[in-house]
């Protein structure tokens, strides 16, 4: 799976589409590798009663790269994913706009697609951190997700 | 504090004009007391891949009734609060409209307002059912908050 290629702006479209609410706060895939994915959102638009970017629009923006990794990483026609749980840690007020990187190893993959192969479904995590144009990490966050196969 | 009225459509255009993302998803503050306020968010516009309710919207649903409830029941004057983590668990795809209550006893809100007068901040936490219109508790939230003195 590591010779697709994927072009930013299409993921970036194809997202909105699909979550109204990417489209809103205008997240943007920076970066769709097989096994790694980069978003950015502006701070502008997405603050809230102290001025500062607003919890929802952090969250929304540390699980979104999990459907954009899956995407790149996994076959969408086999399988689709769903998050259980979340948690997210606010470190810092974000007063900038920031960024998310996401990624997993060729391996970490092959072992979820395997398990899912095996028992139609498969858990896994990724733990995110939210960045800043200074590079200070505002919020780390825990996604677990649930890949699933299609008809399983 | 408990003689002050609120009037739930006042809160609600405050809240989507403090919040861009409450006015996009469209809640509804339904109920709106000191120590219990009870909102609403449609699943029409809100909907993800697989065309159940987005864990954004959700999460968003969850985190806001903190500040609602800071509203009625604490002096927004002398206070504001943050939220510093928080934890969604997802239990059930939400499938219809969905709401959420968030309550709070006179005794706790004087323990954290006498907490923040004596340190300048107090730390609460609450855990809130998102249900949907059969009452499937469709998602889990557990916030964890922090009330400020303002200038402190």
């Amino acid at each position: 799976m590591s010779e697709r290629t994927f072009d930013p702006e299409k993921m970036t479209a194809n997202t909105r589409a699909s979550v109204s609410m990417a489209e809103h706060i205008r997240i943007t895939v920076e970066v769709a590798e097989p096994g790694r994915v980069v978003l950015s959102m502006p701070k502008e638009g997405n603050t809230n009663h102290i001025g500062t970017i607003y919890a929802g629009a952090l969250y929304t923006l540390a699980e979104i790269p999990g459907g954009t990794l899956f995407s790149t990483t996994f076959d969408p026609k086999r399988y689709y994913p769903i998050v259980k749980e979340q948690t997210i840690r606010f470190r810092r007020p974000a007063m900038t706009d920031v960024t998310v990187e996401m990624t997993m190893t060729a391996e970490e993959a092959e072992a979820i697609a395997a398990e899912a192969d095996a028992n139609g479904k498969a858990d896994y995590s990724r733990t995110v951190e939210i960045v800043d144009t200074e590079g200070t990490v505002v919020a780390i966050s825990t996604n677990h997700y649930q890949m699933r196969t299609h008809g399983s």
